[in-house]
């Protein structure tokens, strides 16, 4: 156990340092590594088989509401990255500039794609002529590079993974349907799977994508109080389509212009999920995207028949879940730990013990509990239990989230909240970016979304005491 | 019928000009699109669906030969890039420089990676400290640049889809083994999924991947008569590990470097299956990867019952293979062509008359044979055809392949096959790098590899009739 008390130690205590509990979780648990150019990070197997458990579930989601996948260029020429006003603004001061083609310098500078709405703009412009080419909807899975000065793994990097869906639609009905779609599919992903609660609505206009006509939002809650944005959904209007001229004929043999949305989802839920679950024996995986679901940890492997009856165990396991077999000549101790720390959501010891008694250990992540299973209904019991833990996960998370989610009537009360106890809070705002900037110059607190689910707690805006418009979530956020 | 026909018309004969015609089928066939930015590709629905088939397909073999996925910097800054000599005189003239982050002009370029290797060796150096992490059996996914003039889609593009697996090894021998493991992988691909022979052999020293101590590649043969670089394995022996200082200590304690490999697979080879299986009507796809293994046209579908009968042997058909229901309102002659063009391996029609005769009307795309099926044995006829299919594209592939192999013992000789009747050409070599670069001077084809399986055609070099060394296949090569 000495061994298993080291591997522990070596992480801060979450209620210490957070930042640092999160950055000892991530580089503990084998996440990522840092790679020479300062803000990009190497996602490591273990990290990236996270990825690819949410890619896959995701992707089946896209498939099933009718988009398809596709791939646009990394680079955009200069020239096409100002054709939307708004949008170049948004981006250009954060983009990297290529200036070098091998030895040659360049006629036009091109930028590493931030975004690729002005690329699928002008795809669309060629593709779409007439109203049975629409609805267009794709999506692409790449990296997509922000120059960003301060960096976090998966929190901020300079270059992240993500998705982004671009549609491309014949009437504003058609593009606001989809728009709300997309934002449903991530909340549910991110419930059903991630073990995530989210708040849906609608960002201010401050907080707007930049080239959108409305920006509608997912917003979570980590473990310290703060708020992270979660995946977003944003409906162009028609905007960029004049920007680049995508017309269709319609019925009648009019020209109109299409109506777009687009939407994301990066790596940095792999944050999130961090955040939200994690404890301080390291990382929490909900089953659903855990890339080992059941570690089984032989005891006293070096007596005999116990390896065989581990490895019989594990092949019995790997028709129903995502299994390992940890054979290596590590202590049990050590191995319990290190499992703990990559939060591998059950833990299966068997030794000879167990063996006489037709049965195995079964240790719960989430709870530490640990049950004695009999050999005979091992499948059973099993799969039972990775069910509840996925459920299990998704409730406490609901519970911390909402007991750290609070009300403010006025401004000190507000900044009290916000010092003491961060968490959501929901005060009524105006309407007005005055008031939205004066409190975030007061208390570093951002309108995080005009949720869906209104209530009215005031009638007057917190900031300035005039009538208020909407309810907002207010917090700091990642 | 006359739309059919226009339809068809519209792409070039091969036997006129393939060039023309493999750009008609690229475009025709919705694959690609042009972007603003010369030399880079839109890979569209159709062309992506069929890289998501292969990416699956591939990336199961590499799990199950033990490999794990990773994501690395897409940046590379320049003194990283220099470590290893041979490698960045390799790569340097051909990369894409960024020197501005935002604002501000960078201290240190940094280039948008042509290939890994460098991220890969610094990250194992990071990681790699005892005998107990070996092997790493790592691979990417991801997108690669290199500023190319001439381009051309999915043969030669600015940037390409790969994946590139990189491992580090305990011994020389492991390493080797590697190597020569995952160029199994490819071909046993390539010829299972694909249903493309290749030709498994080593590249001579001129050819080699640069910091490569050997590079073995797999060569195909495109109908024309060139031939295709398939996919390489390299083993860079310890070349790499000692310019990055990649050591571990084995298990005597003493420190030891480790041996490397890595082996690539790009989207070009979704131009390889156009140009192996296409024909005058277009693009012909092995039913493996074809995104509509069964096309279902309705025949006069205004007819009652018509479209509910198509609808319901879509829902049948599900089960078993990938297959897509065309209901629009084109007639059925354009749907035809349509869908040859792109290559859907099987079509299935269904009118009245057939629904009377419970029957259905099939016909191969490879051979353009119709075949009339009870719908009583739909299922088990229609995965028969698919498998038929699969397997007559690899016969018909192989043969010709085979014809278009051939031997030439003198210069006069080599010359007049290559210019006459282009395609492999089996000839002694010297294993002189003079007699090489005269041959490529001379007649503008390379030497492809030296095949694992040696014939002994003469026993003096075609060039310089000093002793051979090696039988090796030449071509001229895309």
């Amino acid at each position: 156990m000495a061994q298993e008390k080291k591997f522990v130690e070596s992480i801060t205590d979450m209620e210490v340092d957070f930042p640092q509990w999160y950055t000892d979780v991530v580089k503990k648990a084998d996440l990522t590594d840092y790679s020479s150019l300062k803000g990009c990070m190497i996602i490591r197997p273990y990290g990236y088989a996270i990825w690819e458990l949410i890619q896959k579930n995701l992707d089946e989601r896209f498939k099933a509401t009718g988009h398809e996948n596709v791939y646009m260029p990394m680079f955009i020429p200069e020239g096409l990255l100002q054709k939307e006003k708004d949008h170049v603004e948004g981006f250009a001061p954060e983009v990297a500039w290529v200036t070098h083609g091998g030895e040659k310098k360049l006629e036009e500078r091109i930028c590493v794609r931030p975004t690729s709405e002005t690329l699928f703009c002008e795809h669309y412009a060629n593709i779409i002529q007439s109203y049975r080419d629409l609805p267009k909807l794709y999506n692409q899975w790449c990296s997509v590079v922000r120059w960003e000065k301060t960096t976090r793994p998966f929190l901020r990097t300079m270059e992240f993974l993500w998705q982004e869906g671009h549609t491309a639609h014949a009437t504003a009905e058609e593009a606001q349907e989809e728009t709300i779609r997309m934002l449903n599919v991530y909340a549910d992903f991110c419930r059903e799977v991630l073990a995530i609660p989210v708040i849906k609505g609608e960002k201010t206009a401050k907080e707007r994508f930049a080239g959108a006509k409305a920006t509608y939002t997912i917003e979570s809650l980590m473990h310290d109080g703060k708020s992270l944005q979660s995946g977003t959904s944003h409906n162009f209007g028609d905007g960029f389509a004049r920007a680049f001229g995508i017309q269709y004929t319609d019925k009648d043999n009019q020209l109109q212009y299409v109506h777009q949305t687009s939407w994301g989802f990066t790596t940095r839920m792999i944050g999130a999920i961090i955040m939200v679950h994690g404890d301080n024996s390291g990382l929490v995986l909900p089953p659903a995207v855990a890339p080992t679901q059941v570690v089984i940890i032989p005891i006293a492997q070096h007596k005999e028949g116990v390896l065989e009856k581990a490895n019989k165990l594990a092949g019995r396991l790997s028709s129903i879940c995502r299994v390992k077999l940890d054979d290596t000549d590590k202590s049990a101790g050590w191995k319990f730990s290190e499992y703990e720390m990559k939060g591998v959501p059950l833990r299966l010891e068997i030794g000879p013990k167990d063996m006489e008694k037709n049965q195995a250990v079964l240790a719960r992540r989430d709870t530490g509990e640990k049950i004695i299973v009999s050999l005979n209904e091992l499948e059973t019991k099993v799969e039972q239990l990775l069910r509840e833990i996925q459920a299990n996960l998704l409730k406490k998370a609901e519970e911390r989230r909402d007991s750290k989610t609070y009300t403010a009537k006025d401004m000190d009360e507000f900044e009290r909240i916000l010092n003491e106890t961060p968490g959501f809070i929901k005060a009524m705002w105006c309407g007005d970016q005055a008031c939205e900037d004066a409190i975030k110059e007061r208390t570093a607190a951002t309108s995080r979304c005009i949720p869906f689910e209104q209530e009215e707690i005031s009638d007057t805006c917190i900031c300035c005491g005039k009538k208020a418009k909407h309810m907002v979530y207010w917090g700091r956020a990642y």
